[in-house]
């Protein structure tokens, strides 16, 4: 009992959040699926911890809003300064650069675990929480991006999302970074111009055309009245940008999926020159080749192994916020419609995404590394499945356990018997523990969802005997009977048993309604 | 690639640690283990978040060689201080303060998470760790309590160690606080010299008696050099605890083992007065009284659920470090014998620990919640696992995927779509994606621990055909074969198959080896 001057309120910080018991079994169903998938693809399980050297994170959050970068720091007692990992990808390369020779290359891997942002918190926006991500490192070959497409589109169908109901959407930033050396934004001196109009780029969905093309050039005030920079773009870049985008837009709708049709075949025979033409206005450029060339091979491996347009998509416009990608990205899109908080439909968005980092481990080697790997946000498909009534989330609540109530204090001993007999048997059981009286003890065990309890006064002890109580046929047979009188005449579901044969009494309750 | 003056070091803060997939699959088959035991006795799980606000969490530590008091602390963006939990006690009680109203009550929970300590990392001492934690929230009973200790028993057993390696001492803070009052440390004015004396007495096991003295009194200097301040005590004071603990000891060993031999009775006769007696010297005291009175309790309870001393034990000397205990305490010892850093014998010592600690979800209430709980440290007991070989945690590393090999790099859309095959009926396979030639694949698959591989070169290819080669014969053969021509001849455990028989060829080898 706390001096009421000194009570602490009970609260959590914005952006964080507890768990009960029904979500958490759920969300452990959801990622034994995902962890299974992941296996099926030959990924093998690491951890790393929550805690790294800030310097071997990196900074490569979008948006920062926060101080620290989106990070929460703080120094150890040698001045070094910590981080709370804000992904799984950096601290995957730092493990995989420490660990590097006694690894298997290419090391394919998979991980769950918090992350923290230290980001303003919103609706659906939490400062910790899930993801789970599979990278392959040391493989070079865009036959690992489209490994990863694959799996993801696996992953969503296994959760019981069906095939139309989501996308996996395929990009190259070195198309993007093709585009912008070729409208005059290459070069180092221009890094922090292009990664404006990246950023710009991946706002398309949520902005549309109108609101981008403000940040590709002075700027854009958003409905709060705040004004975000522009990249500060010419009127004929910014229209550039905008042809690149209708372009590609019309030929990955009109030819790719077309190539994706001609299923299992060898070459699937993209009409390929075609597009590379479409982009000539750009003049000639070996970034942007080679992405679409990146592009042709991933869309051709997927469909070998007999993946269509249906699961796996082109699409420019897709960009992923973080700074380290260098070629192939991707994302995990849920299509069906939700209404948003304005009562609007729209897509349910993303679920996941990823892409090719090839310079993320090279930061701690003196050789580079390629990489490439994808990452579900947990809570954001853990609401999904809900909304879908997934199986897999949906399950009803487990079964509480058997209680043995307490009649005569004085025999808490003899009831704790009662209950390690019970446990012997492998029955989920427990006493009462609290001091209230009879019907308290009752609206316990319905609380607890408990199966049945165990009744023993002084009369049934006397006589070496116990009341079994069945819960759930006693509610079911409630809804039949008018009054109390009637009740308490006919006892539905309860019976009397010799103490001796408690264990099969309360079995016999349980096998009832398995 | 980095420039060589840029190149980060990879490395981990010491005290962190990373875990590979032979370590994370057994720690998860042992809190498989840990979970289905606190579910038997009823308990539900629930899972808080990492970060807390720092008034939230309180400050009860022991031992504090760090700022912050051994907590990893930082600002929020409002200013107020948050922290990373420390433990899973002091969240829990927020928890339950902040959710009062909707939980059950007694509420019963469990739950298993990292925990965070800022202190000064050492072998097996770590900054951030797993805690799985069983609690039972307003239950005054100390049947609750006995409760507890049971399950710690029964959770040991089920993990794999045997009855007599193992046992769950009692203790009450209630006898200790007892004798302090009977010394003259009672009062609010004592509080932080009550600490130094349980600090010292929890020290018992580990600097015996004689190091013990030293901090009651003046003080201490360690073998390093260091100096720990003592209690202060006269030597009066000093003597009356020495005589409490010879004869609380000599109690226990005598009285309480007897009467757990009564099992099963009502009421174990403990010859209890004679124990109270023992303690006149210290005068009449109700604390004193009190606390013995709930040992006698939960002793009762115990034997009455069948639950012996060669289990639960009376032990006065246990302390428990924590400072938010408030009576019965416990601590999970294991009694086998190891050697430690200097080749001693030791006793492996505590793996687990917990008890009352009625104030603590009070702090956020006007009225008082009687609590108490249990936490196991889950990579102590992991350790003590390995040791004794636990087939919990020793199963051998699970089989690898199936590798298909890459003969013809043009081909990799078609052995993509071998593999795609494969895994669509479940078999767990993987293309090899790195872009290294014949002999580093077939490594790469034996570093996999893969069951076969897939061979198909240009000459099957044409023929329609596949080679499996089945790697876990392939040793077994190979170590009985003596020259490489031999082996070129026989080609032992490498058999064709038409590429339309792929799949059934893969699991006809995976059968044999089931």
């Amino acid at each position: 009992m706390s001096d009421p001057k000194n009570i602490v309120k009970p609260r959590l910080p914005r952006g964080l959040a507890d768990r009960g018991p029904a979500e958490l079994a759920a969300s452990e169903r959801m990622l034994a699926k995902i962890r299974e998938t992941y296996e099926l693809y030959g990924f093998e399980a690491v951890e790393t911890p929550a805690i790294e050297y800030t310097d071997a994170l990196g900074k490569f959050l979008p948006d920062q809003d926060r101080p620290n970068e989106g990070v929460f720091s703080f120094q150890d007692d040698d001045e070094q300064w910590l981080s709370l990992r804000y992904d799984l990808t950096a601290p995957l390369a730092r493990y995989v650069a420490e660990n590097f020779d006694r690894l298997p290359k290419p090391y394919r891997s998979y991980r769950a675990g918090y992350v923290f942002r230290n980001e303003k918190p919103g609706p659906g926006r939490f400062r910790q929480f899930m993801q789970f991500d599979a990278d392959t490192v040391g493989a070079a070959s865009v036959a690992a991006d489209a490994e990863i497409c694959m799996m993801a589109a696996d992953t969503l169908e296994r959760l019981g999302i069906r095939r139309g109901d989501y996308v996996v959407k395929v990009n190259n930033r070195k198309v993007l970074d093709g585009v912008m050396e070729a409208i005059g934004l290459g070069g180092d001196e221009n890094a922090g111009r292009r990664l404006t109009v990246l950023r710009a780029l991946d706002k398309l969905d949520r902005l549309a055309w109108d609101g981008v093309q403000l940040l590709l050039g002075k700027g854009r005030k958003d409905d709060s009245g705040d004004f975000t920079k522009g990249a500060d773009l010419t009127s004929k870049q910014i229209d550039d940008i905008k042809r690149f985008l209708e372009f590609a837009k019309r030929a990955a709708d009109a030819y790719y999926p077309d190539a994706f049709r001609t299923i299992g075949t060898e070459a699937a025979d993209v009409p390929y020159q075609h597009i590379k033409d479409g982009f000539s206005f750009l003049g000639t450029n070996q970034l942007l080749e080679a992405g679409l060339d990146e592009i042709a091979d991933i869309h051709r491996y997927c469909a070998a192994a007999g993946y269509g347009a249906d699961r796996i998509s082109i699409d420019p416009s897709v960009v992923r916020g973080l700074e380290y990608y260098t070629g192939p990205v991707f994302e995990a899109e849920l299509t069906f419609g939700v209404t948003d908080e304005k009562g609007q439909p729209v897509r349910f968005g993303s679920v996941g995404g990823g892409g090719r980092y090839d310079g993320l481990v090279g930061r701690f080697r003196s050789e580079p590394v390629p990489a490439t790997g994808f990452s579900i946000g947990v809570s954001r498909l853990f609401a999904a499945l809900k909304l879908i009534d997934s199986p897999i989330v949906s399950a009803g609540a487990q079964r509480g356990p058997v209680v043995v109530l307490v009649m005569d204090r004085d025999r808490l001993g003899h009831y704790q018997a009662m209950v390690a007999k019970l446990r012997e048997a492998g029955v989920r059981a427990e006493l009462y523990l609290g001091s209230a009286g009879m019907k308290a003890q009752m609206k316990y065990a319905d609380r607890r969802n408990a199966p049945c309890v165990v009744i023993q006064g002084s009369d049934e002890h006397a006589r070496g005997e116990v009341q079994i109580k069945d819960l759930i046929e006693g509610s079911r047979a409630a809804s039949g009977i008018q009054s109390n009188e009637e009740w308490k005449a006919a006892r539905p579901a309860q019976f009397s048993a010799p103490e001796s044969e408690l264990v099969k009494a309360v079995q016999d309750v349980l096998a009832r309604h398995m």
